[in-house]
């Protein structure tokens, strides 16, 4: 079960990264997986409107990483080791992405996790992604 | 809506991919999506009893080909363009695998679909894949 | 062999991806291949000083995409269907990423590119990246 | 420097999988790298005479072993923690793939290799595969 909850891993992700802060909304801490919302703004846009590539790159790496530290809790500093993503439909024009994010292992030294990319209120996902983890020994 | 069933795509294989068919049990049909057995024989395993990776990839590209086949008809020829698997869990030696597919998108002319992969019985998925096909123009 | 330079892809970049055009510069363009440097800016660290996922993400979108336009010229608009990456060293401090894109194929409707990420002056790579883009056909 | 031979590589493979060691002829082994034929039978074969998705995996995997193998001698069990393959033209049929492969990192824990796979003869690859291992500490 989580030991961090949603309040929890705002204030850490605003400690360590602001920058990526600014962006992320977390809706849900459950076991084993999050929901987490990227605010969509004008910097994320490509010409069209439509989400940016490493916009969604950016939500799916976030959402594992914070599905793991709300199981793990705040130690230690777990690194993306590899994702594979597809990009399966045009988002939505300037609308929020939802990522739901959920994890497939969490073990001692490696976590998988997958996340389903929407524009926010659409039913059929616009990505998907899974992004592995390094769990770096505790000292 | 499914326009084939369990039976339909059993013959189409045996038919079609006569090898594949020997080892793969088709157990469920829903929409955008199937579960299927891989019967593990002793050309399955390696050494120590243990599922080969090249059998874990026969599932996943067979479950996503028949939630396509299950979708669009027995129509064309559908082929594998790419896919990405994590192997997350040593299989349970000498145990069926379970493949359930969720296809996230079937286009005109691109289908994507997720497998997880279980050890028969087992609650924590052994593998994950994800399988793109193209599908051809109909002429 | 490539039907456009490096000038004429910087000018098309800046022209229709402006924003992604301040960080990127085109340093050779050859045969089914392009080298591209991505200028590391504050914008682009995590904290420590290392460069972020996202744009190494960024970085080898770009390059598979000039790549693919290098062959076939400024018409259409490929969109990136899939990619995987894979994280293997720690990036230099503050210092210029440079990707060295090599397509695997080029073809009417489908295209694969392997970009190599390096730190610049760096032997060892950084990250490894396959992209695939589909291209449109033309109207 | 390789501390295995492609002879030594030839026995390890006999005697510890001799299922696969079969099919496969070990061709150069280098540094952070091999080449590997396998040697294509009706049993790889697909309708048609096209090799098979799961023959290539399985080349992509053995060149993937061989190659960490040579570097870090037959010591401990690496095993395959994922892998992305993109399938780009038909393979010849009835004709051996060769695996060129790569090494991008043999770290303590963690290997990441890349294998273009050819039609014996063709210049254009069949297909690319990226296998990462995770490699076991020392007892």
């Amino acid at each position: 079960m989580p030991v961090m909850t949603e309040q929890d891993l705002d204030s850490f992700l605003a400690r360590e990264f602001p920058i990526v802060h600014q962006d992320i909304r977390i809706e849900e801490v459950r076991d084993m997986g999050v929901r987490v919302r990227l605010v969509v703004e004008d910097r994320h846009l490509r010409p069209g409107g439509t989400v940016s590539g490493p916009t969604m790159f950016t939500l799916a790496d976030v959402s594992v990483y914070l599905a793991i530290l709300a199981m793990i809790g705040p130690k230690g500093l777990a690194v993306t080791t590899g994702c594979s993503l597809d990009f399966m439909r045009k988002p939505a024009a300037r609308t929020d992405l939802i990522g739901e994010c959920q994890m497939l292992k969490v073990g001692r030294v490696l976590a998988v996790g997958d996340v389903l990319i929407y524009s926010d209120g659409e039913k059929a996902p616009v990505a998907r992604a899974t992004m592995t983890y390094s769990i770096p020994p505790e000292r």
